[in-house]
């Protein structure tokens, strides 16, 4: 199946209808690659936690004593109870409703009534799984060797700090349930071939959506005009294009139309400008870390976009929305504003990849060609096969 | 499995509950035999169509610029999205809601924005699927060589002429979603050795609802009172008596009880007679056309049965209610009374249906000997065996 | 998979996520042991029947002309159709309702039309499956040839008699459906590891819900001071324990809390007396038989307990509760006073044994090791996987 792949295509139909598909993506992308679990401000305080789930796995974040956010599997070493049943909520510690035995907020067993004389505590912590703070985004990883985000920090750390990434609060989290593989949904990101018919919210405030020659020649103009500043950075170090053993990661900053300010219905600022930022420049970032997680970036205000594979043929698409953390509702944003472009872009696209799902399950359906607006998508999708094909086991 | 079929017996389990199976079905026989997808009343205006859905096909059934019925797949050659998501509507032209990819009413790729140069419009054409019309009824046929209808037309154009299929008009439609295999369902139409305990309406109406002897002698008398007329034509080529490469087809006309005119509640006339018909005579005509499409045609209405799987548990029962089309609802024809039969009759199947999936299921479930009222059900067990074994492929 | 386990160690996950388990325990377990289908007083009268379901079987337990019990497949052996559709009734005749073929209570063929000259009555009787009543228990099993009951009742029958088995009356019945597999809700009933974290209100009525080594030794004082009488018998014949070809059965009895009459709200009596009893004793009794039923005999009350696989993934909890016969409700009995300890502790099991089989499920899940209060679960895991290992075909 893997063999039968031609690069400037969409996929073949098993990549959408396999099981053994499905179960290859799990170790081989999802257990491999960062994935953005949500932001500290959800969990302020010492014994906060949140669930996050993806496929099989649920995982706990959670503040510790020392003020450090950690990740446990949520999954009792005894029986193999889920510990939290909840979706968030603040633990002392983490006992497992089940029977009871409990562990410290490190995931240290710290009791086990009635074990055998040979029991040892030390073999039955709970799992744990790597975590990166970038800012306040909390990010985790299910491997034991993660990737590495050295290159990722290195290349960035300097343009994300113009955008205040320690200082930000989360003020919307919504979910978008999309009964489709999660590929089609990632796609859908990855491409704006269809922004213009499909979204006419977006085309009024992004270039992107209009003319792809239009669009060319704003960006090119655009980046001449602000030559030099950090905020103008561009990498592509993404899908194939990462280095052996560094997660993949991509930034580049995209003009809006004339006289946009930001993403709202009006075009005028949603919030304060975020971190040290002096003024508006008419331009959006985007930031993609992952397969899975992808972020823009505007002056005054950050959206977080998840894809979550639920299984063969659901995913979910969450979305967080960020300001600065001492802005205040209703006098300096306000929420219905602020949500409302990729909110309704979100809902469209939802319906868009139901659709999709539906024609991809027909017998006629074969791989279709790729346009010229699609080649991030051809990325993505080259990058897709090569590493199923190269997957090895852990 | 095929091996272990005895003609004469039911099914094995494992006709009901193989996914393998199933797929064989889908190619063997969804995929080859003539379908019933609607009527041409249902789409009177040039960009008028509707959806027939089978299985994991999605098929646009559109009236071209040239007053021409065509049937396309409903899958964008891009990158598979479903083109139409309502189920009716009206389209100049089918354009893709994902990526604006337009085709017109013929299916031709009209425009397809910013592609590769050496990309060929001629070679993303959507896929078209054949089509033909008997009366205003519309087959189609997923084969890429159909099987022919020449022998059903020669036989029966002009007994079914006497009909005025040219002049109907549909005038009601209802879906009957049943969980249980399809197979099931069919084989229930197949017989009327359960009319008796089951439907009193039907056998009110229908003297097939009665003791089988009488229903024979009657029948008999019935034939020879007629003898030599067009519209007491008997035909049966159906299943494994269709010549080779020609679709199976069957017509015969069975009495009604005594004094019954039409299938109504009262057995007085539905609504005003069909064609060049000049008198009731006491009974209805049955046609087959492939294995999941069956017709009634009493003397002034006529009821189109058509059974569609959906996947291996579950699959839909419509029917389709036609009158004369200069008919005048509540002066010539009153819709309840005209659907009472059927409808009624459908819903009592649509429970025994059910419980007969349930039955299959247990593992002391084997296959039970027919009764002699259930030759018909025979032929299609025998045929639908005969045709999976000798399924080579496309 | 088999060779994996450890023996005081929880199972593999395959065990409660794989359809080829699942088919071998059909064959291997369910189909071999006895079940508890319910009581007597359920079918009072003649032609009076219920149906009990498990897994893809449906059973019709009747009363028949002789006043005898009897259990039929729910399958005609004509086209495989459930007979009865209502989950109970009082027939004279079991009648298909699709054809309309009729048996007698005893399930032999009566009534058959139109069927050929060959068709023999007597091969096509109702499948009838094994009864065998304790008291008014009744036990089925599925097996053509089944575990002998013999040491079960030459063991028990004086010990049981005790209670009045012969004279109760079924006064509620209640259905918890749980969302995981049949093993995980068995091994929650086989152990009180969990007793006194989740259930406050079992530990406030029964000993075992309190420290292990207090429970220990009260119950060492319990069996000391009633030494010798019948009703502290005990056998321990169960899983690995029971004699080749018959089936396993345990019975002992345990202390309740001091001063606790019996399982009520304020542990004092919920009804009159049981059988021939006396004198509360402070005590109640456990029977198992076979792997899915399980009892509870308080001095005045019985609670049947049974698990019911239905699929991979789903299983159902039936609760029964007794009294003696000729107790009047309100005036010896309060029906909410009766159920509450039990509908309260299976309520809070439902949410436990969900719970653990979403944790299961997740990749990071392991066996674990078990605690020296899962002694009996481990035995039940230990016979489970040998009964897996040795099952050779019917």
């Amino acid at each position: 199946m893997l063999n039968n792949y031609k690069s400037g295509y969409s996929l073949s139909q098993c990549f959408y209808k396999d099981e053994s598909i499905y179960d290859l993506e799990v170790k081989s992308i999802f257990h491999k690659h960062w994935l953005f679990a949500g932001h500290t401000s959800q969990i302020p305080n010492i014994g906060d936690y949140f669930l996050f789930e993806i496929s099989e796995e649920s995982i706990i974040i959670v503040r510790n004593k020392k003020n450090k956010i950690k990740a446990h599997v949520n999954v009792c070493r005894h029986r193999g109870s889920n510990i939290c049943s909840e979706k968030y909520g603040n633990k002392k510690l983490l006992n497992c409703p089940y029977h009871a035995w409990s562990y410290d907020l490190d995931g240290l067993l710290i009791t086990a009534r009635d074990m055998p004389s040979d029991f040892k505590y030390k073999n039955n912590n709970l799992h744990s799984v790597n975590v990166e703070l970038i800012g306040g985004f909390i990010f985790i990883n299910l491997a034991k060797k993660p990737l590495s985000l050295y290159n990722f920090k290195h290349d960035l750390n300097k343009t994300l700090d113009l955008f205040g990434l320690d200082d930000l609060k989360l003020v919307m989290h919504k979910s978008y349930p999309i009964p489709a593989n999660w590929k089609l949904a990632v796609e859908n990101y990855n491409e704006c071939y269809h922004c213009n018919p499909s979204h006419k919210e977006f085309s009024q405030i992004h270039m992107m959506g209009t003319d792809n020659k239009v669009f060319k020649k704003r960006k090119n103009d655009f980046h001449e005009q602000n030559k030099g500043k950090l905020k103008f950075a561009q990498f592509n170090c993404y899908y194939d294009y990462a280095q052996t053993g560094q997660e993949g990661y991509q930034y580049d900053r995209n003009p809006l139309k004339p006289g946009i300010l930001s993403g709202t219905v009006k075009g005028s600022p949603a919030a304060p400008l975020l971190g040290n930022l002096t003024e508006y420049d008419n331009g959006a970032s985007e930031l993609m870390l992952g397969p899975l997680m992808f972020f823009l970036l505007y002056d005054d205000y950050i959206v977080g976009y998840r894809f979550t594979p639920l299984s063969l043929n659901n995913c979910v698409c969450d979305i967080f929305w960020f300001v600065r953390d001492d802005a205040v509702e209703n006098i300096d944003y306000e929420i219905n504003n602020l949500i409302w472009l990729w909110d309704t872009t979100t809902l469209a696209d939802k319906e868009i990849i139901s659709n999709n799902q539906k024609g991809v399950n027909s017998s006629f359906y074969s791989p279709g060609r790729l346009s010229l607006m699609e080649d991030f998508q051809k990325s993505f999708l080259d990058w897709y096969i090569n590493t199923l094909s190269s997957y090895t086991g852990d």
